[in-house]
C-alpha cells in the first residue's frame, strides 16, 4: 500500500502561512518568558541576527546578485529582492538623510502580522517583527557592511504603514563597536 | 528617492529557508525554558495544535480540496497536497494496520532540520519537529477527524528516514476523550 512520494522535491518554494503562525508562536512563547517588552524586543532581534548571518549565504547563492556598489543600491535589493524572496513582498524604499546612509524600507502590507489582530494593551511597546531587524542587521554585517536597523513605525501600533529604517555606519570604529555586541 | 513598491504583492509564495531558522530558533529558546525534553515535546505539539486549528482555513480555501472520502484519502492529501504547500516538499504513505486507521507519512528528506546537524547528546529524546504533529492533529480535528500523531522515526536521531504515525481514532468515546484535550 505504500505509494511514492511526488517529484520535484528541491522545489524550495512553501506558503507563507505556516510561517507566520509559527513565528507568532515564537512571539508569544517570549512574552510568557520576558515580562519587559524590551526585553522581548532584545530576544528577537538577537535571535533575527543568528539567524541573518545564516541566511546571507542562501540569499547570495540563491539571488545570484552581483556585489552592491552603494547603499542605496543595497537598500533596494533588501525591499526588492530578499523581502520577496522569504516574506512574499516587497517594501519601497527612500532614502532620509542628506549623508545618503539612512534609508527607510516602507511595507503597505506586513505579511508577519498576518494573523494578528492587535497587541494587548499591557504590549504596547513590543516591536512584534523585531526578528527582522536583527535577520537584516546579521545579513548586513556578513557583507561587511555594519548597520543599525529598527522599526521607525509599526501598523500594529496604529501606523499607517509599517517602517523599518536602516543606518549604515561608516566609521571604522562604529563598526568595531557593532562587532563587539 | 522615493521608488515604488512592486507588483504581485499577492503572491503568497516564500523561500523556505527563514521560515526553517525561524523555527530552529523557536526550539532552541524551549530548550531554554524546559529542562526535560518531554516538556519541549509536549509544548511543541501544543504550539503546533494551535497552530493546526487555523491553518485548516487556509489550506482548505487554498487547495480548493473536495471533502475525502476515506482515511487513506486524507492521508495522502496532507501528505501530498498539505506537506508541499506548506514545507515545499512530499511525503509517501502508507497504511500500517488492517484496520485501515494508521498511516505513516515518511519524509526522505524533512526540510525542517536543514541547518540542524545533530541533536545534542543532552537532547536525545526531543521531538524537534514536533509541532508539526500538532499541527496535523488541530488540522484534522477541525474537520471532525480525531487522530493521534507521533513521530515513528526521526533522522535526527539515526533513523534512515523521518516518519509520521497518524492514527485515526474511530470510536464516539476516543473523539470526545481527545477534544477535551
Amino acid at each position: 500500500m505504500s505509494r511514492p512520494p511526488g517529484r520535484k522535491q528541491e522545489n524550495r518554494k512553501i506558503s507563507r502561512e505556516l510561517f507566520v503562525l509559527t513565528y507568532g508562536a515564537l512571539v508569544a512563547q517570549l512574552c510568557k518568558d520576558y515580562e519587559k517588552d524590551e526585553d522581548v524586543n532584545i530576544c528577537l532581534d538577537r535571535m533575527g541576527y543568528s539567524i541573518g548571518i545564516r541566511l546571507i549565504d542562501d540569499f547570495l547563492a540563491r539571488s545570484a546578485v552581483k556585489k552592491c556598489r552603494s547603499y542605496s543600491e543595497t537598500a533596494d535589493m533588501i525591499a526588492q529582492v530578499a523581502f520577496k524572496m522569504y516574506l512574499g513582498v516587497t517594501a519601497s524604499v527612500s532614502c532620509s538623510s542628506a549623508a545618503g546612509n539612512e534609508f527607510s524600507l516602507i511595507l503597505d502590507k506586513n505579511p508577519l502580522v498576518d494573523f494578528v489582530e492587535e497587541l494587548p494593551a499591557e504590549r504596547a511597546s513590543l516591536c512584534y517583527c523585531n526578528l527582522l531587524c536583527g535577520v537584516i542587521r546579521g545579513a548586513l554585517e556578513m557583507v561587511h557592511l555594519a548597520a543599525e536597523v529598527t522599526f521607525l513605525q509599526d501598523r500594529l501600533k496604529g501606523d499607517a504603514v509599517t517602517e523599518i529604517g536602516i543606518t549604515f555606519l561608516r566609521k571604522a570604529e562604529d563598526r568595531k563597536h557593532k562587532r563587539n555586541k
